[in-house]
């Protein structure tokens, strides 16, 4: 099955597409969306979700995940992700897709092992999961996260029915 | 010209339709629009999405105009309510509408004069100031109050030229 990882952000959203085969993950492609900031943010949002659109036509998903989102130390930078997390789950769900939300710990349990993980040592171990990956910076190894955290969690259902 | 004020929310999107030539307003329209609170959130977002497109196409407005947001006492609940309003505003940009963002004390000064007025203050001159209007419940007042304060906005910009 294809699963779409999602980094949701107003600037840049990272993308993460693999391929899952029982526990047998595959790298098919990963990038990022990015808006202009200089435009208004109405615009820059309608930009995100075109571009969501297209990338999920291009990729034809089966199943997309995205990490949760708490209200953290910055609170406008958060309200500006919420804008853009609604718009790129609208746009899975325009498309039928079901959408697994983790949390940032779960991800960095299913990567590394433990939820304390660095994001440097979950990148380095997607680079490791995915072998022959080039990933295009940050955002798009945070969405290979957790489409990779989805296939096991899609995977562990399976086998525990 | 044709104003919509949108009251953005997860649960119900309040929207109101006014008409303002020079100082003179006018009503058209108001409502809410709401989501199945049982559905899945990228499909509650996505057909919101798809009523507020509906609602563009139908009122044919030429400006539109919400209310700025904050983090408040519930985190959890701004979060919804930002997730909604990034796709009620992409709707907005999609369609090539400018919208004015006020904060929610601007609205209050615009329609009662002063920014500490409660809700239900707001709501009646919302009605006072729209002659033979019948408000669909708070969230649509709160649209009315939005759109009523960008038009008072634009008319006193044309003033200062």
């Amino acid at each position: 099955m294809i699963i779409l990882g999602l980094d949701p952000g107003l600037g840049t959203t990272g993308w993460g597409v693999i391929r899952a085969e029982g526990n047998r993950l595959s790298h098919i492609a990963n990038g990022r969306l990015k808006t202009d900031s200089a435009a208004p943010l109405p615009a820059r949002l309608s930009h995100l979700d075109t571009m969501i659109a297209a990338l999920i036509a291009d990729r034809a998903p089966v199943a997309a995940a995205v990490e949760e989102v708490f209200v953290n130390t910055n609170p406008q930078s958060t309200l500006k992700l919420a804008h853009a997390r609604g718009v790129v789950l609208a746009g899975c769900g325009r498309a039928g897709l079901v959408v697994g939300e983790y949390a940032p710990r779960l991800v960095k349990k299913a990567i590394v092992g433990t939820g304390n993980a660095e994001k440097v040592q979950v990148h380095a171990m997607v680079a490791r999961l995915l072998p022959g990956v080039r990933i295009d910076g940050a955002d798009a190894a945070d969405a290979l996260a957790v489409a990779i955290c989805h296939a096991h969690h899609l995977a562990s259902a399976r086998r525990t029915g």
